[in-house]
């Protein structure tokens, strides 16, 4: 892919050592007081794509309505056929007769998709571990099947938010000293993870070398959580409250055609997977996740990290029968490493609450305040040196009503 | 609500003793041939209710299409309006206009709305301390949060299906002795629960004063169980793949509004309920279900014997700020009682698979074999000595892929 550096895109942040250069084209859903419209990131611009249907050909009918949901049930052929179009489009020397390029200050954006079922998995090895140590310290933190399946459960899709969407303290049980006491959550956590929007036909059974006819791109999810209403019902069908009452992703969905370059393979398990989870080309992408509190970076999350990759979450999620429908979501799992600089949840960070967190203003904290604002970011290696951006997914703690 | 001996649904099954009689009244999505149509039961007929449009005034629009979506997007006065419309026309002496009623050996029957979340609950003492005692011998039955809350889950969206849908085996992972197999379900299993079915406006905690206008109306439920799969991967995060390939409800939902007569209290959990929890009238339900396998009544588990209704479930499942959605649809957890003769699931009957289960023919079993067959049934106390029905859930085994 060559970019004309003579783009009719007059915007600096449309480079290719930018986010959101020519190289990315994430697509969303932006609201400028007209309604919903399918747009393409440019930079920091949106081109809403009914404006350019005309060069579009006949994807044009995929990206002409108010939600990506027509195009997440097209197939691969004809998203690739439409990012094609695109990057041509984006390289034009003169603008394309009634493109309208707005100003991302000048939209609202909208959740870009109709979640169908979601699921949240928990595939970083060093999470699993710290959380173990945490929440159970007289066990193994690490339970056997660990290694051996990625772990996950279904989340509540109905309560998924579109980054900037503010997050209500939940209310909840949580264990008291003589019985269980409810109010406001009193440990609000994030958990900074990496979701997969899936797309194409109705699947089961997909194996791993089919991972990309149904997984169309890429958003980060911050799975907001209330420990401790998570520890005290969690017991024994998982999480369900402490987790339901919100989950951010992000606005945009870089494609998957855009992280070719940044494939690597999953860490390690210490033994062979089972043939179900065997990889012909590697599905690790080489995410690097920033961790904004209050505008203090408090942790780099890298995905290469994760043990277990998309490509093997899918076929473990359908292996059993279940279908994948488009817009179904899956998640990674928090996001942590082997050392402090890379956890992805203030439950590590803090050390469940015994640690205080320095931010750069002095303040301290172990889990969020009313009014704390989280930003979590990430980019990938790109072509020729270039950088790919996931979309932030931002979101500030109000209190419970 | 009188029906007049004399109306002119000629159908032996349309009367007040029987289950599908004039004071119940469900709704489904039946295929005549001629694509899916909203209709109503009437003993073992389906009307579909386009064909009397005319005579239901302005709530015609919401049952004319092919999902009951519309109704459930609508409010209590609607569906109670519609009823009431319903009641007058099956009483009538004389056919409606264009009233064409379809044997219900000519139909298919669809799934008859949009699942948005699955949420399954876990609400028999009886069943949990079963469970318990059955998978964790070295621990209390019961875990401490159990008489605090309705324990639950998500469960998946996407793999609801319509009762008489066949049930293919799953693979997945189970325990080994050197490390896990993988393979066909080996412990196949049900669970026999009711299913609360939910509409009207978007709402977040929703008081248990307000169920009725969230409720829309019950099913019967039965949430197939791989208990090997279960047994190896629901640590720490709940039950995944062991539940995910299907997920069987009844064809027909009864309204709520058919039910008032079948209103009993909850449960005792020896201790006063949290105040979220309290209700003001009763929301339990006198439901004797009855499970059959393979034409083998195997158990009658009553729904009374339940320590969490509806209304508490549905309190507890929004009271941290989680919305709850036209389509939603969450299940009691499985109905067990205090003895052998009223057990919700296989497990439990064969107490893990140790007893076996004598059928009529003299052939034993403990888990499901491929071909076998179960159907579950439920009846509620009606008005004036009617029985009111809720359809049969039923799905036939086969063999895995």
């Amino acid at each position: 892919m060559t970019v004309s550096p003579a783009s009719w895109v007059r915007d600096p942040a449309f480079a290719r050592d930018q986010p959101f250069g020519p190289q990315t084209l994430p697509y969303g859903v932006v609201d400028a007081g007209d309604g919903p419209r399918v747009a393409v990131r440019l930079g920091d611009h949106a081109l809403p794509l009914r404006s350019v249907a005309h060069d579009l050909g006949d994807v044009a009918d995929l990206v002409s309505g108010s939600s990506l949901d027509p195009l997440l049930a097209a197939t691969r052929v004809e998203w690739s056929a439409l990012r094609a179009r695109l990057v041509d489009l984006v390289a034009q020397t003169a603008p394309p007769t009634g493109a309208t390029l707005v100003p991302l200050t000048d939209v609202r954006m909208a959740l870009p998709f109709t979640v169908g079922d979601y699921v949240d998995f928990y595939s970083s090895r060093y999470h699993a571990e710290n959380v173990g140590r945490i929440m159970r310290p007289d066990t193994d933190p690490l339970l056997p099947n660990w290694t051996h399946l990625p772990v996950g459960y279904h989340g509540r899709s109905g309560t998924v938010v579109v980054s900037g969407t503010d997050i209500e303290r939940p209310d909840g049980q949580r264990r008291g000293s003589s019985g269980p006491q409810f109010g406001p959550s009193g440990r609000l956590d994030i958990e900074a993870e990496v979701g997969f929007v899936c797309g194409g036909p109705v699947a089961r059974r997909v194996p791993t070398s089919s991972a990309a006819e149904h997984i169309f791109g890429v958003v980060l999810v911050n799975d907001w959580s209330a420990r401790d209403i998570q520890g005290w019902e969690y017991q024994p069908l998982g999480p369900f409250l402490g987790k339901s009452f919100a989950t951010s992703v992000s606005a945009w969905i870089t494609p998957l055609d855009a992280l070719a370059m940044a494939r690597v393979p999953a860490a390690d398990v210490g033994h062979p997977r089972l043939p179900y989870l065997v990889e012909d080309t590697p599905w690790g992408l080489d995410l690097r996740l920033v961790v904004e509190w209050n505008g203090t970076v408090v942790s780099r999350p890298r995905f290469s990290d994760m043990s277990y990759t998309c490509a093997q979450q899918l076929a473990h999620m359908t292996v059993n029968g279940a279908t994948v429908r488009p817009g179904d979501l899956f998640a990674s799992g928090t996001v942590s490493g082997p050392d402090k600089s890379r956890l992805g949840c203030f439950l590590e960070l803090s050390w469940g609450g015994k640690e205080e967190i320095t931010l750069a203003d002095g303040v301290t904290r172990t889990f969020l305040e009313d009014g704390d604002e989280v930003v979590i970011t990430a980019t990938a290696p790109g072509e020729d040196g270039s950088v790919v951006g996931i979309a932030p997914v931002t979101g500030r703690v109000v209190p419970a009503v």
